[in-house]
């Protein structure tokens, strides 16, 4: 879902080890910088990075200040769901983009961070039966677990992504709610489930 | 979610017994149109319709015909998941509104609508458990049944949704999942249960 990348100056919110930052280099974006909280990440994502073009930025997303129409795009993969405010950053994001520009977004899908399970629900002999849904329009924190660790997310509606987007100013040119393509099905029969509900919620704007 | 209604021309795709088409007279439109396939509804509709600015038109929804730019508004509420093809009725309700007309959608909501069943999955004791969501992404026809009547339904994506809508030429303005309100809940302990999972997914454009 990224536009052409070519001569754009790119932010990446959540950048992790820094994947999205060296792929728009990589497109011949100018610049990228990749906003982290986690050190951990940073360390990795700069021992991974020979580019002056690309800085990181230790940050919560939540405290990002920048010049506005300092960027052309600004990408956030799979972090938003972390952060608390998400009306305020999209507005925060509008504001750094040049006319113009675009915002990439994806976060886990509200059906997926409705209940803190966030698991299947399961027949006695282990089938995954169905997904569940519950407290769908109670949005708010969720305390979940991944690899042992307590994770802390923010549930939110479809609608509240999709009006905290349009409040902030931007128009919404693609929804997206990807499943895995035919090749990954195809060597993978597990990943068959990921076509039973939606895990992803991405949108260009 | 409907705008200012005053000297507005507004179509009715679903209408009804025509509630939308009298609601929008009261609110001082120019002209209702409203369409609807069953014509036991639209005797209805008649019998308690007395204005000649109100016509009722028995048509499929995917078959209408109307000049380009001729309606300020189309209103579409509960009818669209019954039609096969989206893509097309958004595009053709494009055409027959005016620039700046808006279009005003709900359909039953893609959780709602992914598993045939249609309903909450219950303990052995009765208690609603959660909602079941299964085979959300394969999209298409759906058997359930409502007051003893089999009815046929088109499950789509919220994605697909959203993107028929802005390929048509639509700007998404708002996008709303309702549920019941305080007075509502208030006077009824069962509503409670629509807020665990969205029912409505609603659009203006």
């Amino acid at each position: 879902m990224l536009p052409d990348l070519r001569d754009k100056r790119v932010l990446d919110l959540g950048c992790g080890f820094g994947w999205h930052c060296r792929y728009a280099r990589e497109q011949h974006a100018r610049l990228a910088i990749g906003v982290d909280l986690s050190e951990n990440m940073l360390e990795q994502a700069r021992a991974m990075t020979n580019d002056s073009e690309i800085k990181y930025i230790r940050h919560a997303i939540e405290d990002i200040d920048f010049k506005a129409g300092e960027f052309d795009i600004v990408i956030s993969s799979l972090a938003l769901h972390y952060v608390e405010q998400f009306d305020i950053i999209c507005k925060k994001i509008y504001g750094f983009l040049a006319p113009g520009g675009t915002f990439v977004l994806s976060v886990e899908h509200p059906v997926f961070t409705a209940l803190e399970s966030q698991d299947w629900y399961y027949s006695p002999q282990g089938e995954r039966l169905h997904w569940p849904v519950d407290g769908y329009h109670h949005e708010g924190l969720r305390r979940t677990s991944f690899l042992s660790n307590n994770v802390v997310k923010y549930h939110r509606t479809v609608a509240t992504h999709m009006n905290a987007l349009i409040e902030a100013g931007f128009t919404i040119r693609k929804v997206s709610e990807p499943q895995p393509s035919e090749e990954l099905l195809a060597g993978n029969p597990d990943m068959q489930d990921e076509t039973r509900r939606p895990f992803l919620l991405r949108s260009q704007q």
